[in-house]
């Protein structure tokens, strides 16, 4: 693999939150320095495979995601963030990639199985929900992405990108490369409720642009021991909540060591335990959030750098069509 | 309906025939002097749906079906004559139209079932085949089509672009109109083995590019009546090739009746009838097949035709599709 193209992406279908800046933006912004080439979309439209009756959610959550990555410090120098919609190329990839790819393999896929099921889909599926899987490969292919860091249940996504990679090849000459997941760091913090995973709609989150009084109030209730009534009973650590956002968060490790031994053994109350978790998140949400706060006041310029990305991710999507174009022969004029 | 648009279209997998004349052609023509605007579409991304690993075949045909056309009489100063691959804004509607449409319905489209069925597709079809009425109703939507002549058939196809369309108006504001299908004076023209579709697969075509030897040789083979073996034998008119040719092609229709009088009563050999309908087609054909072959000497003259015809169909999508991001809400910059 000589050049590094790193594609990454968010929905924007909220506001993101710690499980966000943990499982995908620290490692979007790890990799802008270290690849050749990285970009950030903003996926619209598969937002709206499952929101295409609510498409100001959307639309209003597009500014929100691109104002929570600049202030955690994607940096458009270096990453072309651009917005999915204004990729027609990206759509004519998916209906060339759906011809090598069958329904039965779509519904074998396991994300999009445990997403429907979740969702409660049964054949009344969205055909486009459904496809999502093949949107994402032309999301990936049309900047020839060569990595794209994923959580590990979103690793079919790119077993089936490498699919379709291996049949567009066979088919119709040598055009794109395998693609690498990568999983991050952390990959998945879990919600303030204990559930493994931080979801808007398990209602379990601390957003990126709380303030300090809603974190507090959200840690104040977080999940911890169920059987830890007193302080001077012995509590767990695995499970709890508080001592996983620590783990994460606080930078003194070997004092979190001390306070996970004290108590397991009793005597560590869990508010004392859960105060100083606000000040850990306050250190770390407070610097986003105030830069959040800044850009926000000029969302004309967040758009300027939106439009900027898309124009430069277009010039791209223009090079990889007309190779792809003239693979199937469809280049006439 | 104040403004008539016609769309019509042929997918580009083999030359023409006499079935797509009496079909499709000759209404396209009565159509573009009737209609407004008339579009015609070489439905090149539609033929990869199920030729997705012969895409030679798919592009050679693309020169074949427009000469056909254009030898029967469309003609360009009043028809759009486009190629589908280039206009991306289809691939841009499909894409958002997926999403409106569910899985449970796609397999319940009667055409789409019975294709599967006669292609042996199981769940096992391309995803880009199971999709296609979704795809085709981008087709008519891009240019807002408000009607489309499809053989008897393909009414499904135009009941769920309207499907569609009123989904998509109740959901993002009214946007596009009802499309109205129209089926051809003739529906059909039986094969020359008598079967009740001419068909490429079912090798019992007259090709509009046919030499007279081989329209006779095709004639002096056809399906008439097994039982009538002597000339004196009565013969039966009904469910005999050669007469349903005559009724469509034959312009002496008096003298077509009195032919089939005739023939019921006996005395009337299936040679005599064969070769009067050798004379027949010989008058419909000569003068495609000779004008085709002029065409055919400047084919870069016809390219460029569809090129003009799909700069024309681009300006019209471009504006469709302004409309229908604006109505989507991702209209962005």
């Amino acid at each position: 693999m000589s050049q590094k193209t790193v594609l990454t992406g968010d929905r924007p279908t909220g506001r993101l939150h710690l499980g966000h800046l943990v499982g995908s933006i620290q490692n979007r912004i790890k990799l802008q320095n270290e690849a050749d080439k990285a970009f950030y979309m903003i996926a619209d439209v598969q937002a709206l495979t499952d929101n295409a009756d609510n498409p100001l959610k959307v639309r209003s959550n597009v500014l929100e995601v691109a104002l929570d990555n600049l202030a955690c410090g994607v940096d458009p120098t270096k990453t072309t963030m651009f917005i999915q919609s204004q990729i027609p190329e990206i759509a004519e990839l998916t209906i060339f990639f759906l011809n090598l790819v069958t329904l039965a393999r779509l519904k074998r896929n396991p994300t999009v199985k445990d997403e429907m099921k979740q969702k409660g889909f049964g054949e009344d599926v969205p055909a486009g929900f459904l496809i999502y899987p093949v949107s994402q490969a032309a999301d990936i292919l049309f900047c020839k992405a060569n990595i794209v860091p994923v959580g590990e249940d979103q690793k079919p996504m790119i077993e089936q990108t490498n699919e379709i990679v291996d049949d567009f090849n066979r088919i119709y000459g040598q055009t794109f490369d395998h693609v690498k997941h990568l999983v991050g760091d952390v990959g998945r913090l879990v919600g303030t409720d204990g559930n493994a995973k931080m979801s808007k709609s398990l209602n379990n989150c601390i957003y990126l642009s709380d303030s300090n009084e809603v974190i507090e109030e959200k840690v104040m209730q977080m999940y911890t021991d169920p059987t830890h009534i007193h302080v001077e009973d012995p509590g767990k650590v695995e499970g709890n909540a508080v001592f996983a956002y620590l783990d994460v968060f606080d930078p003194d490790t070997k004092g979190v060591a001390e306070l996970k031994a004290q108590y397991e053994k009793g005597g560590l109350g869990d508010v004392v335990l859960k105060k100083r978790l606000v000040g850990v998140l306050h250190d770390v949400i407070n610097p986003i959030r105030e830069r959040r706060e800044y850009l926000a006041q000029d969302p004309k310029k967040i758009m300027q750098i939106l439009k900027e990305g898309t124009e430069e991710a277009r010039r791209v999507a223009a090079k990889t069509l007309a190779e792809v174009k003239e693979a199937i022969k469809i280049h006439y004029f």
